[in-house]
């Protein structure tokens, strides 16, 4: 089990910059097979993940799981919530930013997520990073992919 | 994934002779963490599993995965539907019966179960097999620990 620290930020869609410094972009598929706890499968090129997630949002339990690909395409009729989502790994000041841009129902969508060590760990704040929303259950992929893009966002 | 072929019986209480030749008797403790589709955590001695089910009785998909035993234990929390029981291993002809005596709330329960490798596998019944309950969904572990032993089999 890890203890998982996630602060996560909406993207300035008029930034530029989000753009620079990509070091590598990741497409990846993912969807639940259950919520509270969260139950989700994630599948990115031959590489898939079964991660259970505790109650939180700063902070929470999580348990996590590399499973076969073929298992994770098997899972597929028994999965909800299907989310689209290319993730680019952004290094800035001393951390990686995971910045996902949203697909299908979500496109045009990018939020922006780092994990830290500490709840109250130190870290800099890119210019294309927005309002903090790590506490907005909105912002929850699970959440968006029933709801859509929040109103404030959509652009 | 693999598909799971598997008939269940009742035991019949009276039989002396379910207790002969068990080849092995494990303690383990089960849990949800979600049902449609069942995700289950099993913990026996020094071994834990976390297994999803899809839907079906006598054949369905079954994914199981290893997990660290401490990982099993802090899942707890997030867990429903504890169940203990005892799996005795019981060879009779050409196959291997698990046959689960039930613990705690569901003292006094039994039930056998054969796992086949086709739907028609021809397979010899131990006298002390009772009626078959593959298909009674009130004898699934997980409805069985939310509304207990039915009335039929009490004793």
């Amino acid at each position: 089990m890890a203890t998982e620290i996630e602060r996560k930020f909406l993207v300035n869609p008029r930034s530029g910059s989000r753009q620079n410094g990509i070091r590598k972009s990741t497409f990846m598929e993912q969807f639940y097979l259950a919520r509270d706890p969260w139950v989700r499968v994630r599948i990115a090129g031959d590489n898939a993940k079964l991660t259970i997630k505790g109650p939180g949002n700063l902070v929470r339990a999580e348990f996590e799981y590399d499973i076969p690909v073929e298992d994770a395409e098997a899972m597929r009729p028994l999965g909800k919530g299907t989310i689209v989502k290319t993730r680019h790994l952004v290094p800035y000041g001393d951390h990686l930013w995971e910045v996902d841009q949203f697909h299908g129902s979500l496109d045009g969508l990018w939020l922006a997520e780092i994990e830290l060590k500490t709840a109250d760990e130190h870290f800099e704040l890119p210019d294309w990073a927005g309002r903090e929303v790590t506490e907005d259950g909105r912002y929850a992929n699970a959440y968006l992919v029933e709801h859509g893009i929040p109103k404030e966002t959509r652009s």
